[in-house]
Order: C-alpha cells, then structure tokens, then sequence
C-alpha cells in the first residue's frame, strides 16, 4: 500500500493504474476510521482493481464553531486499518495542497442542501461538494463509495455527479453498528458512558418507525412517534425527526411506498446524526 | 470526423481514443465558428492525438433579455469548418442532454467574476463555468484549448481548474482578427455595414494603448485615453475600458509590467469585447 500526500503524484499513480487497464474505486474519508468506512473499502475491494481512500480532514464544511479542531486525527490507527480492508493506496493531503491561498471556486449544490443537515450547519455541504469534486478529479474513479449513515450527503453527491457530468458511479453502503445498534460514527469516541448510553435514543426511535411502517402507519404518525421518542429521551436535543421522500428530502406524497426516516439530535456537546430507508404499506 | 449528440456515447468513443494512449484536447464553442474557432482547432490538431471540438448553445450563460434566441446557429457550415480544421469529433448535444429538470448544482468562482464581463452580465460566468466543467467531464480531455478573445473567461476557467484539480491543461490562443483589426467574434454578424465601420473604434483604441505603454505611459494615463477614443466613436456606447492585473483583473500595482486593457461597448444592439496585453515600461 502505498501512502502519498501530493495531489499531483496521486493522480499520477492512479493514472498508472488505469493505463493497465484497472478499474479505480475511491473511498473518501475525513480518517478517525471505524467499522463503517472500513466496510466501503472492502466493497471497493471486491468490485474494482484498484482501491484508493482518502484521508482529509476538510476545513471547508465545518462551520465556525463546530468541531474541526477537536476532530479526532488517527493517522497511524486509520492507515493500519486501510492496509488490512485492503486499499492499494492512500491520499492524505496537507489543508495548503487542497486550498491554494486564491482558492475562490464552490460547486453547490442548490436544493437539496436546504434542508435538514443543510438548515442546521450552514454551508457545510458547500464544502463537502467542492472537496468532494476535487477528490474525484485527483483520483479519477470509475466508482465512489459513501455510507448510508450520511444519507443526505449522499444524495447531494449523487446530484452534483449527474448534474455535472462525472464520468463515475456513486454506490452507498449500508450503514454499519455498533451491537447495540448505535451507528458507527468518528464523533461517537467524544461520548462519555452515560451519553453513550443516552445516545442509543436515536436508533430506537428509528427502529419503532420500521415497526410502524411495517404495521401499516403514515409518515405523519411515524414522524409524531420518532419525535416523542427523542423528546422524551434524558440527554438528548433533538434537531430533527422526519420522513420524507428519499430522493427529494421533502414532504412524501399521499402515495409514496419508499421514504427515509431521518434523525439527528446532540447528546452533550456531541450532534449524532441516523436514518433508516421505510416501506409504507 | 464523428458527429454525436449522446453525452454518455461521446464520452465511451473518447475513452476508446485514451485506452489507445492517445492525447485528447476539447475546443468548446457555441457555433457559429469562425477563424477564431477555427485557429483553435488547429492548435488542438498541431498537440494532440484526437481533437473533440464541442458546439452548444449555453442557455444558462445568457442573461435575460440577452440574445439566446437570436444567437446564430449554422450548424451545417460549423461542422464542415471542424472537418476541415481536422477535428475528430464533435459533440452536439441538445439542450435537454444537458439540463435535466431537476438540475441544481452551479460551479461558481466568487472573486473574478466579480468585475467587467460579470458587472454587466449578472449570472453569466456561472452558466459558463458550470457548462464548462460538464463539457470537461464528458470529454475527459488533457487540453482544453479557449480564445484570448474572451480574456476574463478564459481566466476564470483557469482558476475553476485549478481551485478543483481538474487533471486538465488551458490553452489560451491569440485573437484572431479581420484585415482591418476588428476582433472575430460570432455577433459581428449582427453588425450593419455602418455599424461594422463603427466597431473599429474598439480595435484603435487598444492599438493606441499599445502605443502608449510603448512610449512609457502610466495604466492609469492610457485608460483615460481609451475612455477618450470609445467616449467619442459615433455610433459606440462603451460599458468599460480599463487597465488591469493580467491575473487578477483589479486595478494594476505601482510596478507591475504586465497587464491588460479590456474593453467592452454596444454597437447598435450588438454587444462587442476586445482586449490587449500591454507590457507598461
């Protein structure tokens, strides 16, 4: 495996690879991996010839305030994890080779990006986008790999890359938990014991909503349900329960069998975020 | 010379030239090609092994009330001109093959479109860039080869390229001019013969600001004299002359060698750009 930081020689590389004929998966990642990123690696493992992640902790969709300084930064744990799920190469640029000082381009993505994360942390998909676009031109993929865990922000890259034309295939991953059925998330290891316990209000607001869809209940009760649920939950704010269609993220139509349920809520300083794909009957 | 409208399909045929090893360069126009076009498919000829030329009409680059509807559209002498030029390729694509009704996503550069061009043609560079960045992404070229002509496009899609790593190099060509100076351009077609008589004015004014940097004039000297000449050409309504930054188009530093003088103005209806890199003593 091999580990380089030039945006330049990375490309390089990869280009060595397609030159031979190789399909090219990237796994793009902010590093402080667990289970969850490590299961894209090993789809992209099996379904490409050559796997590259990314390790970049992305300054531009943190908005102030927000935790980028306390992010948690693993390189040595994240490459011995990326080397054992299999990947043929890693990417871990400097912020300065990522951001020229002149840098002034965005890709945004207008609609989508409104809602739920979006309303909460202002800008934040801005940043995803653009250092997203960057990385798919960096390492020229035939196929990229994101978590379902982040549901919205998958759909937004599956937008940008049809909206603008990229030569390459998103593929989501299911989401990966903990055996309580937390999901695994990098900002899960700022929980004490007793939030870690509190935490577990997400998952079960989300499982009773399955429950219900499959009972045959509307959006609107499973929604009034999750919103109880987090409510009521000790330790935990919620910032949203919703279900909503799964491609527009807005209000379901009377008739509509597949929508997402989506929540997100902070536990101590600590904004935990989960979702979980309904049938309605 | 192949003529194919399907993004995806255009996208397969250069992907069969790059697994053959071969260079591929990409000349964006909007048709109605001229020598200027012309000059810059054979640039892309002379460097590379297979030369897409594109020709599309950018709806979202034109401002309301601007000429869209009226903009020339000959596609039959185009496509003989790009034979002729020897192009291997081009890409027609129809307006609904690039904008899908749920598009949403721009790519914007905050900064130098800001001024001249993007002062008078509010949401233009957007429409530009973000076409731009799609006809990249179908074309997956190693040169993208653009007029001087447009001097302020030519330089936002340098920064879009490198702000977001497109794995791409800008070749910027000389304007190419009618035996009496006036500078090519698709609306010159618009022109009245008395109009086109009156559009010299542009061209005298950036020979005489040659002139002057040759004779050891100040920027700020010989953009007075240009507002002189366009402020009294009968039949020229100037939008602006100016002297700037070659690189970032703001007024020039104290010592600066190097800069360019931009202008703009309405001949009648019909809205002409010229410019001049000057080299100031």
């Amino acid at each position: 495996m091999i580990v380089e930081s030039s945006p330049a020689r990375t490309r390089e590389l990869v280009r060595e690879h397609r030159r031979g004929g190789q399909h090219i998966a990237v796994v793009p990642t902010m590093g402080a991996l667990h289970a969850g990123h490590v299961s894209l690696i090993e789809a992209a493992r099996e379904e490409c010839d050559c796997v590259v992640a990314t390790i970049f902790v992305n300054p531009t969709q943190f908005a102030p305030g927000e935790d980028f300084e306390k992010y948690p930064r693993t390189l040595e744990d994240d490459l011995a994890r990326c080397e054992a799920a299999g990947a043929d190469l890693v990417f871990t640029p400097q912020t300065s080779a990522m951001y020229a000082d002149d840098a002034q381009t965005t890709v945004v993505v207008s609609e989508l990006t409104k809602v739920l994360e979006g309303a909460h942390r202002p800008s934040h998909f801005d940043g995803v986008t653009t250092v997203v676009a960057k990385l798919f031109h960096i390492t020229e993929p035939d196929r990229a790999y994101f978590g379902q865990k982040d549901f919205q922000q998958q759909l937004i890259i599956r937008q940008m890359v049809g909206d603008l034309d990229f030569g390459l295939q998103i593929v989501t991953c299911p989401i990966i938990r903990e055996p309580d059925g937390l999901a695994m998330s990098s900002r899960n290891r700022y929980l004490s014991a007793s939030q870690r316990r509190q935490s577990l209000a997400l998952h079960q607001a989300l499982t009773r909503a399955d429950e219900l869809a499959r009972e045959g209940a509307s959006a609107g009760d499973i929604q009034q349900e999750m919103r109880q649920i987090l409510g009521t939950a000790p330790g935990v704010k919620p910032d949203y329960a919703v279900v909503v269609d799964a491609t527009t993220l807005l209000e379901p139509a009377g008739d509509q069998k597949t929508v997402v349920a989506l929540v997100a809520a902070r536990v101590g300083d600590t904004r935990l975020i989960d979702n979980q794909i309904l049938q309605l009957r």
